[in-house]
């Protein structure tokens, strides 16, 4: 994760051998590029994981959509509309599943824009992302090479100065014992002479290289960490001020897929409940009516059927007489215009609005 | 299904048996008593597969806010708050993650009500509407068999006034035989004569019976057809209506209990847009700048290791001289004045609020 990285400042009063302080100064230049190595890092791997939570959300969506329509398609009525009786309470329901249906389609929308303006925008981004910070990276360790190099060179020719001031002293100690040894010959005094000279020219050679390389060296160093480092460092905070700017852009998008969708959304179930008030339970009694309604009356009275015609009367007190009721013939029309009253199962025709209607009706004239 | 039952009146001027005319009668009732137990049954099947269709839409709904929660779970930082560092794009991304887990808490509200509003009340409607139903069935069925009783004791009844007619008509035929036999005894004529009488007597009292049970049976089929039916059917259409006026209700709740999660929803996704709109750019550069500054300046110039101090002069050419470039003693405290440029990695101390913060400040005094 992130360290926060602090540093105290070290005691500078202590004698350090240049080269050790050479290294901490290197060390920190390189801790630097290493704290914002991982940060441009961490930035990279904080966007995708965000994509990756994107993208886990789309799916959710996908599979909600997609359980919705499965939903509506198993409800849907299977057959042709006419087979299907107009109850209201039917058509109402449909009415419903359209509406859910619609419903899934903009949950299928929220799924795909968060699939292209969110998630695919991101993984895009990232790739670019990636190919700067590893460019950046790059021209950091370039120019650290390069500061390398010329210190490398200013040290050689640093430590060839002192190789040579060492033979040059060496050659001076020669010369100055010979030169006061009463039995050294003079040509061996000239010749440590001579040599003394060389090594004199030597060492005053290697000084002004090494004066050179260290001028070189020091003007890099300071381009180093006056323009080139910062120059750098910019770049990567250019860089990641981007990141952010487009994640926080990113999480707007995320949620504007979901508010655009809100107002169809909210007539959908505005839609449900018209339908739903659109049931009718009267109307559906009428179509109960029309459904099973008959020409058929109830059947009148049962006539008398006299089976004491054929009996003679006798004069005896047990005459056959008039039954207690009406008499008549068998009649297969069954006594049709016998009952006034003409009501059967239904009521009366229903009207085309809200009228109640019985279940009963006067039956259609034979 | 619904069969849409119409009959054509049949041909009534044909001599029809009365018993098959009743049979027929008979026949229409049941009709319509079975197409009435069909529409009923139908109705609450209806209302039962209505109430499958809310189970399973609940159910979604469920795993729905199921899938949301354990995503907001998953993506929620997992150690303290002190250990993260506090960048705008991180807290706006867990406020958005907070908005989702609010958002599923919703989709959760949705899938309870429509558990307890719609497919809970619908299911206790539907044990209560199947009592009801099975009592009117059970009633119309008790009125069918009464009346059927009635009609057995008044065919009973008839059948035996015939036979007896036919006895008496018997009785008859032998008296008169006897009477006009010359060779028959007076006692014989009068044997015959007296069950001539009997016959009669008895033919006459099972006439009376009959009609009485005539009479009884025409009353009971008018008030069958014209009071005890009625009420019946009325009842099974108010209790019919009962149930289309339900589904209406409830097809209106099944849409308000989502409807009424909307505003909390939008509310939400605003809450996310808010937190898209407090990522800061700037600020989080300041934090980086804080995370990484050091109390370090960029390593001054290098002095000049001036090795040839040790060198005699000794007046040749090749004096070495002061080199081309600064000298002096070796500085620990490596030239803290040398360079003005006290820039190192990072820029001024980052202000609170949006002023663009470079990453690189002046280092802290030593």
């Amino acid at each position: 994760m992130f360290p926060v990285w602090h540093q105290q400042p070290s005691d500078r009063s202590n004698s350090l051998s240049l080269d050790l302080f050479l290294f901490s100064a290197f060390f920190l230049d390189q801790d630097q590029f290493e704290n914002l190595d991982k940060h441009s890092q961490w930035g990279i791997d904080f966007l995708e994981r965000y994509a990756k939570f994107v993208k886990e959300r789309l799916e959710i969506e996908q599979t909600y959509a997609k359980q919705l329509r499965s939903l509506v398609k198993k409800y849907c009525p299977k057959r042709s509309k006419d087979d299907e009786p107009r109850f209201t309470s039917c058509l109402s329901f449909y009415s419903i599943l359209n509406e859910l249906n619609d419903y899934s389609g903009q949950r299928e929308v929220v799924a795909e824009e968060m699939g292209h303006k969110v998630y695919g925008e991101l993984m895009r981004y990232s790739q670019d992302l990636k190919a700067e910070r590893k460019h950046h990276l790059q021209e950091g360790r370039k120019t650290q090479q390069y500061l390398d190099q010329c210190w490398k060179h200013m040290d050689n020719s640093k430590k060839k100065f002192e190789r040579e001031c060492k033979e040059a002293e060496k050659s001076q100690l020669i010369y100055e014992r010979l030169d006061n040894d009463i039995n050294a010959t003079k040509s061996e005094v000239e010749k440590a002479k001579s040599q003394l000279y060389l090594r004199q020219h030597m060492a005053e050679e290697s000084k002004n290289e090494y004066a050179a390389q260290l001028q070189n060296f020091n003007s890099e160093q300071w381009k180093h960490f006056n323009v080139a480092i910062p120059q750098i460092f910019k770049n990567l905070q250019d860089m990641d001020e981007r990141r952010t700017v487009k994640l926080g852009e990113m999480y707007r998008s995320f949620a504007e897929v979901e508010r655009r969708v809100i107002p169809i959304i909210s007539k959908c179930l505005e839609g449900m409940v018209t339908a739903a008030k659109n049931v009718d339970e009267h109307r559906d009694s009428g179509i109960v009516v029309e459904s099973f309604k008959s020409g058929f009356e109830p059947p009148g009275d049962f006539p008398f059927e006299d089976f004491s015609q054929n009996i003679q009367r006798t004069g005896s007190d047990g005459a056959i007489g008039t039954p207690k009721t009406e008499g008549g013939k068998a009649d297969p029309k069954h006594a049709v215009g016998r009952t006034k009253n003409k009501l059967w199962l239904f009521g009366k025709k229903p009207k085309v609005n809200n009228t109640p209607v019985p279940w009963l009706v006067p039956c259609r004239a034979l």
